[in-house]
């Protein structure tokens, strides 16, 4: 039995509930954040709790936490659940003024819903996938134009992932005017002659916090760097091609739509950055 | 304190809850309806109905109760709750497994949420702002691309309302490539030379229960209707304007982006819709 945080109490999650009239639960008006845990300690937790306040202040929303009391209430909830490998999820909402009304409840007058809760993922560092590489399918790309906000407005990419999953895929990357967004719950990257190709940032796609440090790994690796959209027959004749997520770090793609990358297998590019990723975020963990 | 229902139970407000783990609330994956009561019946329960199973079948959920099933719950709340005037809300979600994952839980252990609760709002079919008509600014469409489900994904339809309210109005109409889509939360019409203009259907809109039967009511008397797109500017040369929705009904458009539609108060035809919509409606009513 898990212990989850709500609003102040940490709860076992079987009692763990919210109002039918959270605006999370009605009109799907909140944010959040996943943070990978790493023997015991929060992967990139910093970059996780920018961004947090970035969404929110994107929907003029204030934090009912600072950066402290949040780490706070990972590091307990990391304890409590003995997570040695796997995920703290953090959900914010604009909570509930008691009806449900398209215009924003008087901030002064209602709290954020505030929910945090683990889920244990052994071996998530050593994912097979990362040894077999993900299969993709491409599907068009109909969520709304501000996926920079992390909102909870997930029932698309969990569609995707569906048609995926029917069509024998392990995952879906979208697609939009011709050209690759993103994965479903993932940036996507393409390799070709050596050169990493990724979509640049924009209201586009989600301003990834592990997109960030790969990106930046792989510049002091000396690797060159190209931010711009690719196509996906681009990615069909690239040499290898990736996913990165705060949960999935680097994960090679090793077909795409039916077409087999290279001869098939995770590429030499993919395996170094998930290596040095792995690496300095451990020794950064806290 | 209101009854509110919630998966099989009927209970108090204060007491409705779902879990953390909710789909509704981690993921925006749910459906919803609103029907109005007026004299205590309910307006076009069997569209609202047929709707919902439609937007079920899209997103693959099966419908936990049938039509019957769900106008005794309607009923019930309506009686306990001494609803004259006001709304029924309806939400199904794909429920919970207990976890959160993009997957679908499977559908033969999972059951679906059900919530319902109303909303008294004495006066609903004598609005003041069916005499006085709306204002309403344009902004851009940034929604998901499949409209048609009505889904809860409400984040930035409610981020419209609050950006028309910021500008003095009271309601903002979408614009998608240059053509108005809809409303934040009803679809939009314009009048010209007693020809009645709004959008055709597609996955660009909402299907609008009470759009159907102004259409229906308005060829009826003989009005002409052309469902096609048009635009901001062509809404401003129009003679009158309004819009459509299960609470609004019909009412009056007045001005859109500063500028007044004719001499600033609603239009004939508006009036006459509304007219002829409720009296039809409540003949109607069960």
């Amino acid at each position: 039995m898990r212990t989850v945080y709500v609003n102040g109490d940490y709860l076992p999650e079987t009692e763990a509930t919210v109002s039918i009239f959270d605006r999370g639960f009605l009109m799907a008006d909140g944010v959040y954040e996943v943070t990978s845990v790493l023997r015991g300690k929060l992967i990139d937790f910093d970059g996780h709790a920018k961004r947090l306040e970035r969404s929110l202040s994107e929907l003029d929303m204030k934090s009912p936490l600072d950066r402290d009391a949040l780490l706070e209430i990972h590091r307990e909830l990391v304890r409590a659940n003995e997570i040695d490998e796997g995920l703290v999820y953090l959900q914010i909402t604009r909570g509930s003024d008691g009806d449900r009304d398209f215009v924003f409840p008087d901030p002064a007058t209602t709290d954020p819903t505030v929910v945090l809760f683990t889920q244990s993922k052994p071996g998530l560092a050593q994912s097979p996938s990362a040894n077999t590489g993900l299969k993709i399918v491409s599907i068009d790309d109909l969520r709304w134009g501000r996926r920079d906000i992390k909102t909870v407005q997930l029932l698309y990419p969990s569609m995707g992932k569906m048609m995926a999953k029917a069509e024998g895929a392990d995952d879906a990357w979208m697609v939009e005017d011709g050209q690759v967004t993103e994965g479903t719950s993932n940036n996507a990257y393409i390799v070709k002659d050596g050169r990493i190709i990724t979509r640049g940032l924009s209201h586009e796609i989600l301003h990834g916090i592990t997109r960030a440090a790969v990106l930046r790994f792989a510049r002091e690796a000396q690797m060159e760097v190209e931010e711009r959209p690719f196509t996906i027959a681009e990615a069909q004749a690239a040499d290898e091609a990736f996913v990165t997520s705060a949960s999935a770090f680097v994960t090679p793609v090793v077909e795409i739509d039916g077409v087999r990358l290279g001869d098939g297998t995770p590429g030499p590019v993919a395996g170094r950055l998930r290596e040095i990723y792995l690496d300095e975020s451990l020794k950064a963990a806290i």
